[in-house]
């Protein structure tokens, strides 16, 4: 029997971020989606002229309360990502508290849409709603930033990550993590396995994922918390919208609670959670790649680098970029139904991370 | 480069009509959808139990402005299903208009969605308003209780069914009409090309594809409006919701403006769109079969028929069918895209249409 998910996400008309992001990998990946629509928006944000209509909490309780009603409330697993504004997101929360009390076994997979680069998307007081929803989830997929929003660390050193990840771990019961993506710096490299330190590009990121060890007191002296894998990967020009949300979902897609027999070209450590992070790596990325190399057929007008001030002065020099620059994720569908071959980036076993320097 | 397709239908959470039932398999078939969403209902109304939010005709105006600002109004095709309500549709005729005087080759499939078995879904008014949208349309799709209202003609007869032909193709301009299913009338049956006259089940039901003959007047003696093909069918048993939509948008999917090369199993004789037409009734016959074998696997309780008075006095009886029928589009997805050797039923030409008695 398929599994179900429960979608719940931002829907844009044109374009590919938030569902139309994460609603067709997952469908073509052989689940059932049911997709409630946070809003119905013209476009992505980043075409500076964006709009349409929000869901009110209201209307998203009157659909989850005839979803239930007609017994088609019972989802194995469930999604979210960017939800606008505390009230909307506290449903949300009444929600996946009664999915998860029906179904201890619930994969939820949250995604803390906050910010980036910096920068909060959502307002304020979103935070602390997002931090008391983190103990309801199975697997969260923030970005560096997030990360720190939520946890009140600075990513500066492998020391602060070992601390972020403790409170992510232990403060707020999550079992799996993933840091989506995260700048390389120096002080950070330099705690990485060797393997990884060799001279690549200083513009590499990097993908950590880190899965709960329940009895970690027995494991090792010193204790380890979890087990902490790491993938770096460069990062490719400019900036494409809806690679998180895209991300997450084939995360989503390819977590299997029981480790599966591995192909004989993985590294024999392996978690759960760490062959879903790298096969949705591995396909996000060609996704990328076979983007950028689409962007090469378009004009040169359409494929302009981020620049502020040139944006400033011709709003439509941004959003022939934006066209431009949307996923490719029909072209490019048989890399997410795994059908196009492409190399799967395994992550590496961060053996010492919790000894570390 | 691939094709674009602007669809407008309803939404629902949790199953396959409208949007749902569309969207995936134009997306599977290589189409880049931008997806605008008439409703959020949280499932289809068979249920008994549904709602939602409508989008306002002002939620419609706003979001195809900034499309239109972005550029991002400039699909190749349009594709339209269930419109709630006369204002919305009337922003919907305003838009169709626009993308047609913007571009002459746009192929607008225009599903009139009006009811279906003697029974209208819309209310009256809506009627002439989807008259009026008619001559913007490159194909359409009634089913034959729309072919009715839409034209006034009782369908009871061939010599109806020329005379409704007529209207829809000479008053109202529409290039290209498919009849979706037409029960198999023994006046009718009487009028079939002799090889589809085989004594069948008279469950059995037809499908018309009719392709306007623009200088009909040299081609023969009588003169010939249009070029008729004919298939006929078996009906499975039992109502299946979102087959109207699935089967519209394979239509459109499977349309070429010109002829392509037949494979040698086709029949001789072909136009585009009974070639359309023939792909998109067999693949949505074949995810029916597929979905009412699947139902056998089911507890008897969630295959139950359709049956008004049990339904009134037990509604969940109703739910759980309705539960069960919900079409299999993700786990038949390689059925849609073609994947999966299907038998391929071939529309007939219907020679004689023009001049039968």
């Amino acid at each position: 029997m398929s599994e179900r998910v429960l979608s719940i996400q931002s829907h844009v008309s044109f374009g590919y971020v938030g569902g139309k992001a994460a609603v067709f990998p997952l469908q073509c990946l052989g689940y059932d989606v049911d997709v409630v629509n946070s809003v119905n928006f013209s476009n992505h944000s980043g075409y500076g002229r964006f709009g349409g209509s929000k869901a009110t909490p209201e209307d998203l309780i009157k659909i989850f309360n005839l979803m239930e009603q007609n017994g088609l409330l019972s989802p194995s697993r469930l999604l979210t990502g960017y939800i606008p504004g505390g009230e909307a997101l506290t449903v949300i929360a009444q929600l996946a508290k009664k999915l998860r009390s029906n179904n201890p076994d619930l994969i939820y997979l949250l995604d803390p849409v906050l910010g980036d680069s910096g920068k909060l998307y959502v307002s304020p007081d979103v935070v602390p709603i997002y931090r008391s929803i983190l103990p309801l989830a199975t697997i969260i997929t923030p970005n560096w930033f997030e990360v720190e929003t939520l946890t009140e660390v600075r990513l500066t050193n492998v020391d602060a990550l070992r601390r972020a990840l403790a409170i992510l771990h232990e403060q707020y019961r999550v079992p799996h993590v993933v840091v989506s993506s995260m700048p390389l710096v120096p002080p950070v490299e330099a705690g990485l396995p060797a393997i990884l330190r060799s001279p690549k590009s200083s513009e590499d990121l990097i993908c950590i994922s880190s899965s709960f060890i329940p009895d970690h007191s027995k494991r090792a002296n010193p204790p380890e918390l979890s087990s902490v894998f790491v993938l770096r990967f460069p990062c490719l020009p400019g900036y494409f919208s809806g690679v998180g949300d895209l991300f997450s979902a084939l995360v989503l897609a390819h977590y299997r609670p029981s480790l599966p027999t591995l192909p004989q070209s993985a590294p024999p450590t392996q978690t759960p959670l760490s062959i879903a992070t790298s096969h949705a790596l591995s396909k996000t990325f060609s996704i990328l790649e076979f983007t950028s190399a689409q962007l090469l057929s378009l004009p040169e007008e359409e494929r302009t680098l981020t620049d502020d001030e040139a944006d400033g002065a011709d709003p439509e020099r941004k959003v022939k970029r934006m066209r431009g620059r949307e996923l490719k994720l029909i072209q490019g569908q048989d890399i997410l139904r795994g059908e196009r071959p492409i190399e799967t980036r395994w992550m590496a076993a961060w053996e010492d991370f919790w000894h570390s320097k």
